[in-house]
């Protein structure tokens, strides 16, 4: 009996199916914790390094879920979980799946599992591998569903990363994530408009780049603004930047673009979209705020 | 002799043409500042209201200008900055233009001004008028042209705002101002496709509004990590989510937006860019960075 063996088995097992560059981050740290972990993947070799580790390597999916309670998957997507799992028995077992997908997704996978006789929780990861296991990174992971496996099973599922439970939806963990993915292809495509347009001027992408990281933060407050329009209904009240000016200044922005030679279809739906609203009924819209072409985006 | 005379002579005094919300805003801070102020705007009503405040009231462009050595203009458009000096005498004068335009725009006024004798300075407002003189909203304004005329005036610059000097080209303050602002237009886009992709669900804006400002204020690493790979032409050390990835990631974003019922109007631009990006030569882009598209947008 050494202090190791018995503080290792208060910590609890749990197997984890698939071992790509995010399933080897999570099992490290699982490991690393001293969680007993039984792993399984398609091909062998990746389980096999982490033998080396304290990892019992599982033969087969049927064998992996029978090691443990908690099953936790992390497979390149919806259809090889369920091709991973079929025919398993899941009575009483707790399913995380951690696999990328849509909000549709984690709602068919969570009957599925039900049907099945397991609790089941799904999860969108806000963090790349190198993440994983590094609190200081902030990167964490979106949870829903079972709220009761959530409580559980929280001080396993904190240990690579952070854990925030949003709701028992099934399908809001895929959501949130999607939702901030997607948001950030836009803060993306903003960014890299704005590269090409200094492209072949005098102007050093690394001097534009702390200006351009300060704008973007400050104009951040958008975010805030449009919850609060969109829960309120008044898109009025307090602008200052109203549609009218926004679509007029968007004017300057496309002619730029074209004096720099520049495409303009990264910004260009977005204009667009502030043109539509305010040509929907111009005495109405000019004054809001641009947050109103929002509720033109479900078409 | 009052204090107050003895002070105010210490001040440059200077004529300011424009009295919209962005030239009032100004005038307001030069006057309480203790510059000697001369405005003139084409609907007289306005200017008379500063004359309250301290403000010699010009009756044409041509008594402003004449009346300081330091012409501030914020006119509607560079039409209009052309059509209320055109004819004037601006030999020897100090030409600062903050009318919004394009950098075409900074550049024809630039030479413009030359060949009439003025020294000239281009200027863009990244602030809205409530953030002209209240230093704590951090609202600045990009100059650039005369270095000489900046310098110079630089201490009557910074009142309204903060002063940032972006170069000798007239053409780059505009092209700073709308670089950023045409990232903002990305970003905006972002969070308002996130948000249409919750509209119905019972989640509220209000409570995904926090989780949007802090993952694309981390996010916002992408403006210095994309600048260091423009300037060294590697878009592919070091990349841990690269650009195969992302692309197979966004077939996601797509799937959960067609499920809500949101038009992907905002977001495919730049998927599609990057698709457009690894179809070119993948062997070549799939480990790139999506830095790499920003490569296609001259076309």
């Amino acid at each position: 009996m050494t202090d190791t063996s018995t503080k290792t088995s208060t910590k609890t097992p749990l197997t984890l199916l698939g071992l790509g560059a995010m399933g080897t981050a999570l099992a490290r740290t699982w490991l690393a914790a001293g969680h007993p972990l039984t792993v399984w993947n398609r091909t062998p070799a990746k389980a096999e390094a982490l033998a080396a580790e304290g990892a019992v390597v599982a033969a087969s999916p049927a064998e992996a879920v029978a090691a443990n309670g908690l099953i936790v998957v992390c497979l390149l997507d919806h259809a090889s979980v369920g091709s991973a799992l079929e025919g398993l028995d899941l009575t009483g077992k707790d399913l995380v799946d951690l696999t990328t997908g849509t909000p549709a997704d984690g709602r068919a996978r969570s009957a599925w599992a039900r049907e099945r006789g397991a609790r089941f929780l799904d999860g969108g990861i806000m963090a790349t591998p190198s993440m994983i296991g590094a609190p200081a990174a902030g990167g964490y992971v979106f949870y829903s569903g079972s709220p009761d496996l959530f409580e559980e099973h929280r001080s396993a599922l904190e240990v690579p990363a952070g854990a925030r439970f949003v709701g028992s939806d099934p399908g809001h963990a895929a959501l949130h994530d999607v939702a901030l993915l997607s948001a950030m292809t836009g803060l993306f495509a903003g960014i890299s408009h704005a590269y090409a347009l200094i492209e072949g001027e005098d102007i050093s992408p690394k001097d534009l780049a702390p200006l351009l990281t300060e704008w973007l933060g400050a104009m951040g407050f958008f975010a805030g603004a449009a919850a609060e329009r969109l829960v309120s209904g008044d898109f009025t009240t307090g602008v200052e930047s109203n549609l009218a000016m926004q679509v007029t200044a968007s004017s300057t922005y496309l002619r730029t673009a074209a004096e720099q030679g520049v495409s303009p279809e990264l910004i260009s739906p977005y204009l667009d979209l502030m043109r539509e609203r305010l040509a929907a009924d111009p005495a109405a819209h000019a004054g809001e705020d641009t947050a109103g072409a929002i509720t033109l985006l479900r078409r």
